[in-house]
């Protein structure tokens, strides 16, 4: 009978996890065990605070619903996803453009809209201009490449919270012409502070953090051969610029609306931004790069 | 604009939470943010796989239900809660009866028993004797305390689970008499698979772990003035007694039922085991020990 202590117990757990058939898995969870177990005995977690954290985690996975992600969002808040997504590009073969956070409001099917089309229903303010190209590393036009575009409004709420219902707005597909231009109108959206109605808000408060985000605009861009790029543009006139509590900014990111003689669409306010796609890695399973439909957040 | 890469978006992170009031919750959100930082580097977590681990933390929260606590039994499988109890049993001012695991199946308000009743309803086997003596560090009785115990019947389930409905059975609650000792009679109770319907039972057979828990029974035992002691007594003839899924069992745990003439029940076979209480410490706050009340799992 061996008897365990603080520092004994991660062997144990090692021993009983070294038959995982997955050595991926293996890795991951070991590391975890390992990082666990001593963040415990940093702290020297109390039972009482154990348990405080046990609530803190169940409370969180009780407010996901098909609409909501708030273990996203509390990687987002803590700075994991952003840890996540510069390990992502710097693996890249050649460099792309910067990758950003994907966030919690993601949704599939999104309408099909022409280039030129509004993806905003019914704007309230004169809309601006997006356009630019998509292209490869070095310069070359993608055509047909899909970009996934998702915002705000300008009142700082996407769809999902805007309307009670489920329908889009504020989202759409396009894909790029022949020569690997994309353009499409929309609105100026307004930042916003993450949901704050929840555990991860909670936590936020009691953190005397702000919890805003700066107004950006989410894409999601793919083409065969490249490797799928999650990204988002912040526009630099905004309060929180620097300070984006999800820590999503990148200087690479930062656009402002202006005229723009060489807009394709005149009279209106626009930003230009071309995205450089990385080519794709290929992995040792045979993988070429992220799979698109593995980004969905789950709808449990 | 500072870009932030995989290493300087901890700064960031630490660095936004520098203001939280609560000079403990900061304390531990600043090591829980470092480790977490660190165990996504070390195994260069792809985009893909972080999004598998908020499904799998998402579907552990939807998991729980006021019966059921899906991240307890996380925390279980994975040592966590093994080093949180090894820790507290550390801080002790002086030593007392081991720490064990409270499980996810403690629930308040067991019925109050008197000395020598069965705390099963309707046993299909005959019952055995637990008895002995809770005192002090040094022996000395402890009238009055309270000893709550809970196990799975003959069967290996708890009550939670033989029936459909929230009936209470194999659990009660004892206060010893004025010599400070407590006997009662149960049944032997079964090892039992932790449930393997969740996202921790199938993580757990991903990692071709047996997933038993050897047999034991839980007592959760307090005193005014004495730090409240969270326990189990394991049986050793058990088949798993030495590979416990939780890493709870320690060789000053482990029991097994004899005939003894010293029994307060004769001609049933009895446990004998004596429980010491620490003297409870009091924290900078004020507070005495830990409230038991605090140990009670969520009931979402």
């Amino acid at each position: 009978m061996q008897d365990l202590d603080e520092n004994t117990v991660t062997d144990a757990a090692l021993a009983q996890m070294a038959g995982t058939s997955d050595p991926r898995l293996k890795q991951i969870m070991d590391a975890a065990v390992r990082h666990l177990h001593a963040f415990v005995r940093d702290v020297e977690l109390t039972p009482a605070e154990w348990l405080t954290g046990i609530q803190f985690l169940t409370a969180i996975g009780q407010a996901c619903t098909p609409i909501r992600q708030e273990f996203i969002l509390l990687s987002d808040v803590l700075g994991v996803s952003a840890v996540v997504n510069a390990l992502h590009d710097r693996k890249a073969r050649e460099l792309g453009t910067q990758s950003s956070l994907l966030g919690p409001f993601y949704r599939e099917g999104a309408p099909d809209l022409q280039l030129g089309d509004c993806i905003v229903q019914n704007p309230s303010v004169e809309p601006i201009v997006i356009y630019g190209r998509i292209t490869d590393n070095a310069g070359n036009p993608l055509p047909n490449a899909l970009l996934q575009v998702w915002q705000t409004n300008e009142h700082g709420l996407y769809d999902l919270q805007a309307t009670q219902g489920d329908s889009m707005d504020m989202r759409a597909n396009f894909r790029t012409d022949a020569q690997g231009r994309y353009f499409f109108r929309t609105v100026r959206p307004l930042g916003y502070s993450i949901p704050m109605d929840g555990p991860v808000g909670d936590l936020v408060q009691r953190q005397n953090r702000h919890g805003f985000r700066p107004s950006h605009i989410h894409f999601l861009i793919g083409a065969p051969g490249y490797r799928e790029l999650v990204t988002a543009l912040y526009f630099s006139d905004d309060a929180h610029i620097d300070s984006d509590t999800v820590f999503g900014v990148s200087g690479s990111l930062v656009v402002n609306a202006k005229d723009d003689p060489d807009s394709p669409i005149q009279g209106l306010r626009a930003v230009r931004y071309d995205f450089r796609l990385a080519r794709a890695v290929v992995d040792e399973a045979g993988r070429v790069g992220a799979d698109p439909s593995r980004l969905m957040p789950a709808a449990e």
